[in-house]
């Protein structure tokens, strides 16, 4: 990596009115010139799950993303993640490569979406890495920020520490999507709008105007390819979300209030009757 | 346009704990090495008007702006507005130039309080600018995101798609200010300091301490011009704001609120009996 | 300073809603290259106080800042804080200086906390450097804004106006916290996760856990190195914060609340009695 060419992206909970995410980047600023960019600090606090599947949406799209090779841009980037209710335990940082990018989290299990899309693993152990006199509660600014800055002026990857294994890193409870049938899914987001983000990939589930979903005790049965096109169905639509993921919407409103839908239940997407 | 020269601003109604920002960024990133600016991301979903004030305020401060020319800054840039309830229907996305500004946005009326300050104007229908196998639920990655990258990198704004006329530009209902006696108006903002915005330009209002203005069956009487001076006052007065236009705030508290006012509402300003 | 090796922090009260803070961020791009950090657009609309310990949290992390000396990044930075309910008054714009950063502020107390980190402090009265026509009602945009964009271009500290006393800027009522027994602070700040974050320098302090803290009529016990160790305390405990001074928290949930602790509060910490 070079830090002109390069990027560091932030994911937080710490919200924007506490000094915290302006300490990490005085820290960064100090240490490489390479943009920063603000991804998120509205996780909810402590929120690994949430912060899991964030990542899961920004990953594939960054340099190096399959889905995103437009050329020009960043040569490389890091992402740093810090929603860290573990701070300062014995709780590894880690550190996951893909192509030109590196993503830096706590093993607490925020890796648990994301981990398939990367390859190599390091716990970062490398304390001359770290700021000096470093606090036992602020690890973004003490250590996830100074190794952010240092992996932008060029370190080595291996330098950060010993090399792990994916199946060492921390998971939280949470079962794939299984496509039989019926295909089965979770709901792994809520959005701003109430829409319903399951991980079902629609590319997998053939048609979905001929499937319908059960959410608990609801069923979904119409389905929709645009926002606009749902919108005179008066309720609850599937549609094929931005991550390529089965979602569902409602028209001007929300659909997870109008299904009491919750995150991380199940659902099941077979195929309709009639 | 060039990349190390240029900005990229975003206004979006997107929050900022849901991935979508976090993913434009991913994909400009990856397009360009352009500064990327945050402007809003905290328009109330779907507020077309509000995002449309929201570019007023903001256009005539940019490079190449008449009201900002210190020099030594950015060459050049874009902004990208992305409060798009029609994404995926037939709704164009068009661009509009000014000396080297482009912006863009989906052509759904957000444009109407800026169209003014733009020249020219294309639909941006040149599918080869546009990431491959894109969503239909999220334009903000796939199309606004490279685009806005892709004129940072040089091409020419007239490869975006075909001209257009500012005149076949959506719009919403809006009654421009008139400048008989009284004057009228309209309400376009109250701010976070609950303060009344109007569109009515205060250099063609002479003297406003002469002057009183009905907002329903309201009646303010009092101006001043600083927030300091009007402290004393203990009422809501009028003032001259910072895009020129008359506003009315209260000291300590909420013009709106005290007043009931509410956006779109229309305003008269006349001279006062004595 | 030189605009390709400097950054701009910035910190103020309007939010993100509003168009201020992209009003601000299009007058410093038309004047520098620089990069435009955002520190906080959340500080309370008015309050000078948190604006003011916010200011203290990053000022010693930025360039040139002794805890933070990596290398390798930003030469030089500005730092605009503009919470300024004086705005159009008399009251001045200041700017304090430390090794290559600059701080500019209205002179309203925002100062206090981070006044004895700055050296050499100037009135910024050169109106040459401000945009023509300017507002009463919005510095940040019509004075902060080029200012900081001048002083990337590499204007003389000098020549922002005459030079001024350390003691003549405004404070707010605020005692320095007092290290005899027992020690005597003030909360400064309750942060996201309801921590109470006092000013008493821990390593003043001694063995925390050899101390009790009085905030009101409550008392606080128990002490933890690191916020795992202290979650099975199922009570709030001491802690070294993250600016190294003393704080108190509660496992999963908020200190503030369950203490009933207000800013500004003060509180002893004395030896324990067994």
């Amino acid at each position: 990596m070079h830090q002109e060419t390069s990027f560091i992206g932030l994911i937080t909970d710490f919200g924007e009115r506490d000094p915290y995410v302006a300490a990490m980047k005085a820290v960064i600023a100090a240490g490489t010139r390479s943009a920063i960019l603000d991804l998120s600090h509205a996780i909810a606090p402590f929120d690994v799950v949430e912060a899991s599947w964030f990542l899961r949406c920004v990953v594939p799209w960054t340099a190096g993303g399959a889905r995103s090779s437009q050329g020009g841009g960043f040569k490389s980037g890091v992402i740093v993640c810090v929603v860290d209710p573990g701070v300062g335990s014995e709780r590894r940082i880690v550190a996951g490569w893909r192509d030109r990018l590196v993503v830096l989290a706590p093993d607490n299990g925020v890796l648990t979406f994301v981990a398939p899309e990367l390859a190599l693993f390091r716990s970062v152990e490398n304390d001359a890495l770290f700021l000096p006199q470093g606090s036992a509660t602020f690890h973004g600014r003490d250590r996830f920020a100074p190794v952010a800055a240092a992996l932008t002026r060029g370190i080595d990857f291996a330098s950060l520490g010993p090399e792990i294994e994916r199946r060492s890193l921390a998971r939280f409870a949470y079962d794939e999507p299984s496509y039989g049938e019926p295909l089965r899914g979770t709901i792994v987001s809520i959005d701003r709008f109430g829409n319903i983000v399951t991980d079902v990939d629609a590319s997998r589930a053939g048609r979905i105007d001929r499937r319908e979903m059960k959410i608990g005790s609801r069923v979904v049965r119409k389905s929709a390819s645009t926002y606009v096109e749902g919108e005179p169905l008066g309720e609850p639509f599937m549609i094929v979300g931005s991550q390529g993921t089965i979602e569902v919407s409602v028209a001007r409103g929300s659909a997870a209030d109008a299904l009491g839908a919750k995150r991380l239940q199940r659902v099941e997407i077979e195929m309709r009757r009639r």
